[in-house]
């Protein structure tokens, strides 16, 4: 693979393009949103200029439901040889495909597991989807060609990929994926109205099953719909163990009841609760991943003497934690930009106040 | 408070013992478990011996189910001048103590929120209680002199006392701690028998809302079924929550249905993520709340031109995320100490790192 071309510079998309610029390939950027795709190119991802000639693989990095009517545009044009989607839902796009028309042979399905809470190119990283699964769903008409410029693709961004049919990872990524975070969202909605004298009792326990119900309530409404009778089939099954969950719970409490049945409802709760053991205990779980929404302002620097120390001060007396921190220089060392890794939820506080200080120019 | 003793030295009692030696009080330890005991004296909790007087406390660190008769029988041996529970529910108690004739005046409830996942005495911890809150459910028959005894005991742990009644206690943990922790379990349950084709494609997000799963079942049983109606109340609404989100996504998925129908249903979908954006927001996530997973590297720097930078270009290399910065300066500014907060598992990794490459001076 020599040159690609990526249609929308968000996180995963800029992710994408950051990854083959690394490794040698010529890329290409594209987005309707002209901001998202300057920021992509001045992050190093690409190049905003048009293609002379058709790309070796054009990388469709738009929500699922585009992707059909973004095929279809980018085959009239002639745009590339080969075209694979990232979204992360196969059967919306794969049946949107053969609806319009648009040629199957030159496409591919795939969806790289890597994720950012974040979106927009600030949150893109090139090595995003280093070690992580990266499932291709071929269908019949697909080329071979355009499976192996997949395989390339994946190898080049240090996947690992994982051939699957469309139907079957639309189901699992309900099961893993899409019907935890609508239960992650449903716990964490029954909060939004709770007594403040119960909120103040929470610990690190609700903290991490409600952790991604702060996600983007757009993006993940466009997932779920896009995937709804899978993970439809995945909520109807824990919602019957919801359902004898209580009924148990009910029977422990009854203090009427026979003995025996009350320790029988004890003993199933028990049995609950290790099947859960097990379950959790299949999921793995590496040390050092992050238990909070993150997001990055980036913040522009001399490099006078003390110049980072006054940043770092002043950060300090804002009273934000810095999560991770970035350094890039200019090329005569004049000048450089600092990426600061930041809660979300104080990011925009932190470039308002940073502005206002006059010092810095900070952007979110 | 000068002497207390300590009945149960599993995670939460050993470490109530812990804190309470720490603060110059004589602690004495007991258990029917003599292992878990021992184990509790080799760690300095206290001493085994037993006390030669009353004591001025004891605190009763045994499951929900055997506070009453526990103490009962420290009552009848006149063990202690006060006694506090620290059972994580609050009516049991109160009422199995009231069932059997154990004197409630010299008695107060208690529940310090401060969890482990591990159990046992190794996984005490003299700062368990740091900064957390610690429920005091006093009943009219309580006496001043006991209730200003377990203000004292939090006060000697670090942690923040809160006031309140037994029942609101029981169902304000329902909703932020018991219920939670189940949904959890039951979701973890579903991936036990998911085929491995799914497992794979796991990642942080169900890993998150997992974690809890992984707690004691036999523990969290003894916890729910201590408090299984508060908590079947709180999963009753959960459930009915659960079941309008399955009839939205069936609307969203049914393509012969009514466009506008489909779309109310889409709408409803992403309201119900909106909510649980703003429950997940009333929930603090401080990075201080993992601050036992978390220390400080010093390192001395110089103020010369790009310390900093070159500092923090270094650490980027050794590839350890920094969550806090401290930046001190010497009075005439030509040098400064800078205090890196990092995860406790790669401090000593850094510091060794950052002094071999011989640029810096640093301490863990």
């Amino acid at each position: 693979m020599k040159t690609a071309t990526v249609i929308g510079t968000g996180a995963i998309g800029t992710s994408v393009a950051l990854a083959l610029t690394r490794r040698g390939v010529t890329v290409y950027l594209n987005d309707i949103d002209q901001a998202a795709a300057k920021t992509a190119e001045a992050m190093g991802a690409g190049s905003l200029a048009a293609p002379d000639q058709q790309v070796d693989l054009a990388v469709l990095a738009v929500p699922p439901a585009h992707v059909g009517r973004v095929l279809a545009r980018a085959q009239r044009d002639r745009l590339a040889q080969a075209y694979a989607d990232v979204a992360s839902v196969k059967k919306v796009p794969h049946d949107d495909i053969r609806a319009m028309r648009a040629d199957p042979a030159s496409y591919i399905g795939s969806h790289p597991l890597a994720g950012t809470e974040r979106s927009g190119p600030l949150a893109a990283r090139a090595d995003l989807f280093e070690g992580r699964p990266w499932v291709l769903t071929p269908s019949a008409a697909t080329g071979q060609e355009v499976l192996n410029s997949a395989l390339e693709l994946v190898a080049l961004c240090d996947g690992m990929p994982v051939l699957m049919d469309a139907g079957v990872h639309d189901h699992a990524v309900a099961l893993i994926s899409h019907a935890p975070h609508l239960v992650s969202s449903l716990l964490a909605a029954r909060l939004a109205h709770a007594g403040e004298e119960s909120i103040r009792l929470s610990g690190q326990g609700v903290a991490d099953v409600t952790r991604i119900a702060a996600g983007d309530a757009r993006l993940w409404g466009d997932i779920l719909a896009s995937n709804a009778s899978a993970v439809a089939d995945v909520l109807d099954a824990f919602a019957i163990s919801v359902g004898r969950t209580i009924d148990a719970l009910r029977a422990v409490s009854d203090a009427d009841a026979d003995p025996a049945k009350r320790q029988r409802a004890r003993e199933d709760i028990e049995e609950l609760l290790r099947e859960g053991n097990r379950g959790c205990g299949r999921i793995s779980r590496k040390p050092g991943t992050h238990r909070t929404e993150l997001t990055t302002v980036s913040v522009a620097i001399s490099d006078k003497p003390g110049a980072l120390a006054e940043l770092f001060t002043s950060i300090g007396e804002i009273g934000v934690n810095v999560e991770d921190v970035r350094i890039e220089h200019s090329q005569d060392q004049s000048r450089g930009m600092v990426e600061l890794v930041v809660q979300k939820a104080r990011a925009g506080e932190l470039s308002r106040r940073l502005d206002a200080g006059g010092a810095w120019a900070a952007s979110g």
